[in-house]
């Protein structure tokens, strides 16, 4: 059922829609059409049917998807119908904040272990997780059978991080450290950076007076 | 030169370029194939010729890039060669954390104004602005033409500060707060929320294990 073929964004959009979806679930509604989905999300209902349709046939003509089914199915095309556990390398403001993040994350993905180099930090609590030295990384790392690593030390020991991240087995890395790392190629690596996010925005700022002068 | 065909991928790359150009810069590398870029960020050099392609013709055959005059192009692309005041909004430990960012942003953009609605933080100060009331924001973002608006409280808060900046006149919004927002078209909305990029990462993770099954 899965495909090399699928675009990261048609991924990044299976989210969106399951955040909805558990939404509209936990309202008792039981059933949506692409053209609702479309219209709270934002996105063209014909784009979501393609996005679905990619992963099987899961609508049914003139009533739409049922909601539960749905939930189900992107569960499993995501991988959540297991546990996935993450760790949190960086325990800074940014590291702090994410870990609050792990009770929207609910389902099977969960932030299991939190490090840090610096010898202040080890040993206090953030969230219920105790902070470890980063020299226990490698062995806690693999012992947890953690998958995914998140980065949020700063720049200059981010390759070093995602290097013995690597070298303990793990699957995964979102990188929020603003620097490029360097992966084997079996290691899927997301960037983060939110000053990518927010550089790129600012292309969009003369485009709208543009469209603006067009329509006035 | 600018067109609406652009797609948003290739906008979001313009300043990862930017980044490794200006590294290159700094080590006064005077010029640079697609190739060595290619090699460094991790994309097919066809790629990069074709996207910088979308604004210009920059590169010289045999030759390559001449680093200053693609850095001083790219920022006039992203219309860094003007001063973008940007507002952050939730002064939490993501908002400490992103207002941080402002030593790498450099360049015309810039945190000008941090709001938080808790009468304690109020008064606070982080990375040397001062924590100003939310009440205040419509008026500060009016007066200091903040143009770009950073959401970062709680996901229950987070529409009516979207509805607060867009009636302030913001152009732009970056929001991590994991709800969907509504926004008017004319205001560009990228979403940041981490969970997203974490739950998409999972994705990938039995495809990897997949492939290395072909491969054994």
């Amino acid at each position: 059922m899965k495909s090399e073929k699928i675009s990261d964004a048609v991924v990044r959009r299976l989210p969106v829609y399951l955040r909805f979806l558990s939404e509209l679930s936990m309202r008792e509604v039981a059933t949506v059409s692409s053209q609702e989905l479309g219209q709270k999300l934002d996105l063209n209902p014909a784009q979501i049917r393609k996005d679905l349709a990619y992963f099987g046939d899961f609508g049914r003509k003139g009533i739409g998807y049922d909601v539960s089914y749905l939930i189900e199915k992107i569960r499993q095309i995501l991988n959540l119908d297991q546990q996935i556990n993450v760790a949190l390398v960086g325990a800074g403001n940014l590291g702090q904040a994410l870990s609050n993040y792990n009770t929207y994350l609910k389902d099977n993905m969960k932030i299991v272990a939190v490090f840090d180099a610096s010898p202040s930090k080890v040993g206090q609590k953030i969230n219920s997780l105790t902070i470890q030295p980063i020299e226990d990384m490698v062995e806690t790392v693999q012992r947890l059978k953690v998958r995914i690593g998140i980065i949020t030390v700063p720049d200059v020991e981010a390759q070093r991080v995602a290097d013995q991240l690597t070298s303990a087995g793990i699957e995964a890395i979102l990188n929020f450290a603003p620097t490029i790392l360097k992966v084997p190629s079996e290691v899927r690596l997301h960037a983060a950076d939110f000053t990518t996010d927010l550089l790129s925005l600012a292309y969009y700022l003369d485009n709208e007076k543009e469209n603006d002068k067009h329509d006035a």
